[in-house]
């Protein structure tokens, strides 16, 4: 198995509603059209794709029923500690929840936590060690 | 925010039982020494941590149970049938389960499911309409 992760599909409740978060809402960039039954959004090297969860639990051959931490995270870094408290902002304006405001932490960052319109969990932070490549990926590891 | 998924961090049980998975089963790099408390994998513009879950609940301040589907999922996309097949056998015999067997589905690929150690669902598929680029990553959506 190639060290790659190709896409991560998060199954929402409402593909319409996603879809306005995070294409209307933070104007990212979707070759999707409304009614499709999928949305994917390139994100640099791995693509996000937005899916019923009904469907992608029987895509999986799995049971549909879950509840409360899905155990994972998504994170978002940022350049400076202003981004930080930038973006928590805007996504509390479009609907988001902010469930770990921005604050100093124990690694030496700057982050806060949302979660989106379904309840997945997105880190915002950010990392005086980390430097970007020029392709905005982090660089160092 | 800027169209980007810096990290994916997911929460384990038992970081030496998902290291050996990821690290020494599958022979994925990652600068991870045994006994440190958080795993990074580059995986080629993304990062993949693995960190435990309780510690993960506690950073996004929410709680840490939760059971049944987690609504998400991670996919690897193939060259072609068989290296599906081929990632399905090195998997399980490395301690994961298939959930879904690889097959021909609904939308003219082939694909299945495997549950890691912790039981989060990586698809595996070929979709005879992708492309990838030089980077390894999904060319054309």
């Amino acid at each position: 198995m190639r060290q790659k992760i190709s896409i991560i599909t998060l199954g929402v409740a409402d593909l319409a509603r996603s879809v306005a978060f995070y294409r209307d809402g933070l104007k990212w960039q979707t070759p999707y059209k409304d009614g499709e039954g999928i949305a994917w959004f390139p994100m640099g090297g791995i693509i996000l794709a937005l899916y019923p969860r009904g469907a992608l639990a029987e895509d999986a051959t799995v049971a549909p029923a879950g509840s409360g931490f899905t155990g994972f995270t998504l994170a978002h870094n940022c350049k400076n500690e202003a981004e930080v408290d930038a973006v928590l902002a805007e996504v509390a304006a479009l609907g988001a929840t902010v469930v770990k405001p921005a604050q100093q932490v124990f690694w030496g960052g700057y982050s806060g936590y949302f979660a989106d319109r379904d309840g997945y969990l997105w880190e915002v932070a950010y990392n005086p060690a980390s430097a970007f490549d020029e392709h905005d990926n982090i660089a160092n590891i």
